[in-house]
């Protein structure tokens, strides 16, 4: 499935010889290397010479090292700097931190430090609810990490995760106005991420944990959502399944299909696949089986029933409502849908074939799908994968910003599952019925309104919430 | 010593009576009021009435209340809205993180998010350094405290210091062009201080300590330095020194002695005290003789002798060559330099007197000196405070923003003595022999090549430290 992409794009200057076919042999060279140019600029000419700017995708940077070579081949081509677009864009850091306010002279000075700073200080100091309204707190989250989940690239540490942490604050920005900050830790103690964690939580109105691997941070969450009075939401977790919960009610409405009558087979029993068997719960489905790399789980298989795995005993308890046991494949069979966020090609095309007519599959391990998208359709009526290169891509990026935006809207103190089941219920209905079809169950992330939907129908919830929890 | 000030300043919007006299009227009651009027629009008109925001400074907030008692009682008026300017000035905080690359298309996600960030962790893997280069780190300082001596406040707490540290960060951003995040710890207990800003760490190039309380903060300066591979720098310390040795190189100037000859008497032995002592016996001071609240500080003093306090200890060992007990007072008998971090009116005019010919004091206790520095001046050749509203002002912002833009350009892992001297000597030669006054021993913090001379010569010094360190 590999083809050329700009996230492995260079931009090589060269020189070429005035002849009229030199441009068109650069090109020929390119394409018959497999290369995708995407910009070709003459940056300056003379009588016998071009100066050239050629930006071409690669496969892969191996890929991007023979796209070089074949350019050398050129006759009378001369070679200079090869840049690396990706590592360009990345160069410095990819976020700012600005002043909101001129410091032009000293009575600028005066009311943004001292001395009249002092009096703003005070009145927090007296009303400490005046934090949201006199400093950064009212718009500010902390994109936390540890590294040790760092996308597919495993346990990085800290430092080389901080890249996916900027990433992701300037996606708060670019989606929800949000200012974003990352936080790597430089610890993976449990307890120490706690600790550190409540000592900073001042400056934030919410802390978005991000890339911290299983189990540790189940208990990261749980006990941080405890101790906090901002709300804690883990987007690996709870991103994932907020958007599978929206883009699955999109799919059975394609289908005409019911989320409490539908037969679901998960397969993975991590971080995500727990929290979306979860939401899947609390939203209604009630016939769940879920299998992991020992099979389906059941509270009679052995290593659920010694208690060893407290997510696996939950599990047991709250699905498998008809007692099912042996493989995934066997679950499958006659099931309405699958949900997957586990690993590669555990499936074939003639699997999904075994589950009920209009079948929908959610195979959503990355970079490689449970199953090949172009097998399973050939079975199911609606497929969606992690994927950007095929349609129904299920991404978080749906779903944090709008969720953030509202939960700070509403001074919100913390997130509940029915806030999460509001934001994937305004986050289905962005698309509309007329726009509803087996290929587009999810709106595009830069579908202008998906974050602004969200975020009011998540402010609106966490506000209910509250009177609730006032009254 | 209260006069209007622009940090407690109103904006109130009136109506006032068409007559010809009512805007007179009205300026005329503030102005015997007491109040400064600093700006005056007439936003609008109709034939008989007019709409006029009026600015006016006042002493403190009790006098701004009697500013709009007095316009009220002009005839006619009808008073709106008071807003308050420096509230204004810090509604929903002082700072806003952007993202320096743009987020357009799908093109633009896969370059700085997934997947195309993934190489660039990986590099970081492979290469920590890479992370300088690749990412944030390489123009990121932490300002760092935990609320517990918050400017003249006292320990207000972390969610109060806020504004202090936002505004911190802004002047990193004006005069040095760093990017600062404020850091408010949810703590004050020592090792969970430094515990939290070790966890953070990876992030940062520097950490800002601010306004936290002695003792605990050498122990957390101390520990952090020894056990981070940034530098570390305390700015109520270190700040303070490194202005004050440049101010004192330039009195010296004025007067025509040198810091080797010359007697220098302290009153102050706290965090800023001790750190001016300490760079100044570096920088080449041979006679300084401290006062505390006990008196003058030598070793037969029974609070020095018992051990307790290790920076007594250190100071009577370090200090005092000529043997003085006794009080302040008598310590400043034919003393050439006074220099005061201590607490307000210690001194009048006459005991100044008592100093050598051509005295130099630097009465830095804030907001209300050691002694008033009119009087002083009947008698010393050179006066300095830390206010804003006399002259020579001691003001760490001509310091800190170009010793932080010195160390991250250096990439430096510490700042050590020498560096501070550097920038203390840098400073100081921003003044030059022309400019030199008895009233202008340092240069306005507006001055535009400040921070990139200091900068300079602390990038230089840290370099060559670094080069003999690796030789």
């Amino acid at each position: 499935m590999s083809v050329p992409s700009v996230s492995n794009s260079i931009t090589v200057r060269l020189e070429l010889p005035g002849r009229t076919t030199a441009v068109s042999e650069l090109t020929s060279a390119v394409e018959r290397g497999g290369g995708l140019i995407t910009a070709l600029d003459i940056t300056a000419a003379s009588n016998d010479r071009l100066r050239v700017d050629v930006t071409a995708a690669a496969r892969d940077t191996g890929h991007a090292d023979e796209l070089v070579e074949a350019m050398r081949a050129v006759d009378g081509v001369e070679i200079g700097k090869v840049s690396d677009r990706t590592f360009l864009v990345h160069l410095g850091g990819k976020l700012k931190i600005e002043s909101k306010v001129p410091i032009r002279n000293r009575d600028d000075l005066s009311l943004i430090y001292t001395p009249g700073v002092a009096r703003v200080c005070m009145a927090i100091a007296d009303n400490p609810e005046d934090a949201r309204r006199l400093t950064i707190k009212r718009n500010t989250v902390a994109v936390v990490t540890d590294g040790s989940a760092v996308l597919g690239l495993g346990n990085i540490g800290p430092l080389a995760a901080l890249p996916v942490m900027e990433g992701k604050a300037a996606l708060f920005k670019r989606f929800a106005d949000i200012d974003a900050f990352p936080i790597c830790l430089d610890t993976q103690d449990t307890e120490e991420i706690i600790r550190t964690v409540k000592a900073i939580a001042p400056v934030f109105a919410g802390i978005n944990l991000e890339d911290i691997s299983a189990p540790r941070c189940f208990e990261v969450e749980a006990r941080l959502r405890d101790e906090l009075d901002i709300p804690v939401f883990h987007d690996d977790q709870h991103g994932t399944a907020i958007v599978t919960l929206a883009a699955l009610r999109n799919a059975l409405r394609v289908v005409d299909k019911e989320l409490a009558d539908v037969r679901i087979v998960m397969s993975g029993a991590g971080a995500a696949g727990t929290a979306i068997l979860k939401l899947l719960l609390h939203a209604g489905a009630r016939d769940v089986v879920v299998a992991d790399i020992n099979g389906v789980v059941h509270s009679d298989r052995e290593d659920v029933r010694d208690g060893a795995h407290g997510h696996l005993t939950w599990t047991a308890e709250h699905t498998n409502p008809r007692g099912q046991s042996g493989t995934l494949k066997d679950a499958l069979v006659g099931a309405d849908v699958f949900i997957g966020v586990s690993a590669p090609n555990l499936l074939q095309g003639k699997d999904i074939g075994t589950m009920a007519d209009d079948a929908i599959v959610f195979a959503l391990a990355n970079p490689v799908p449970e199953v090949d998208p172009a097998e399973a359709g050939k079975y199911a009526a609606v497929v969606a994968t992690g994927r950007s290169d095929s349609a129904n891509q299920i991404n978080n990026v749906l779903v944090f910003p709008g969720v953030f935006r509202g939960l700070l809207d509403a001074a919100a103190t913390k997130v509940s599952e029915k806030v999460m089941i509001a934001a994937a219920n305004a986050l289905s209905e962005t698309v509309s019925a007329d726009e509803l079809n087996p290929a587009y169950i999810v709106p595009s992330v830069f579908h202008p309104d998906v974050a602004k939907v969200v975020a009011r129908a998540v402010a609106d919830a966490a506000r209910a919430e509250k009177e609730e929890s006032d009254s």
